[in-house]
């Protein structure tokens, strides 16, 4: 799925319950999805780690769309190698 | 860009480093990054939106790689609409 499929979907999808809720309890939504990534990572099963990555994804989606931000211009970032060493393979370890 | 394709330009860029660091030490980085896109929707501008979303994808996408995640297979939790209630748009608020 292109990144900008998934803003569209997480807009038809969230749109009015994103604004509704606004940004800062988006990253709160967010955040507790990184946590549950986090113990599926430690101790979760494969079905329960590819649940967690698809939320973090969605929200990730979601805050960017009420930020205004297109995921695919932020991955201009990396598309050229690492942002800090400019290496593929990166040489610096992202430090 | 395809989340396949980040996942294979995140692997190719940092795909050696990240086994050598592991998914523990990769949690904690994602982690710092969730709170730098954080700072960044409180106060930051549009450019530093940019750079922290950019860096959450990437290392949630090195994580993915390192669990042997495929993003496109986890993101099929959304494809017809909320996980809960099955609605587009979503009838409850993803609660």
């Amino acid at each position: 799925m292109d990144l900008a499929e998934l803003q569209q979907l997480m807009q038809d999808t969230y749109g009015a319950a994103d604004t509704e809720r606004g940004i800062a309890a988006s990253v709160a939504w967010l955040t507790e999805e990184v946590g549950e990534l986090a113990q599926a990572l430690r101790k979760g099963d494969y079905a329960q780690r590819l649940h967690e990555f698809a939320d973090v994804l969605a929200w990730t989606a979601s805050l960017a769309n009420q930020a205004g931000i297109d995921l695919n211009e932020a991955l201009q970032r990396y598309a050229n190698g690492c942002p800090v060493c400019g290496g593929i393979p990166c040489a610096c370890a992202h430090a």
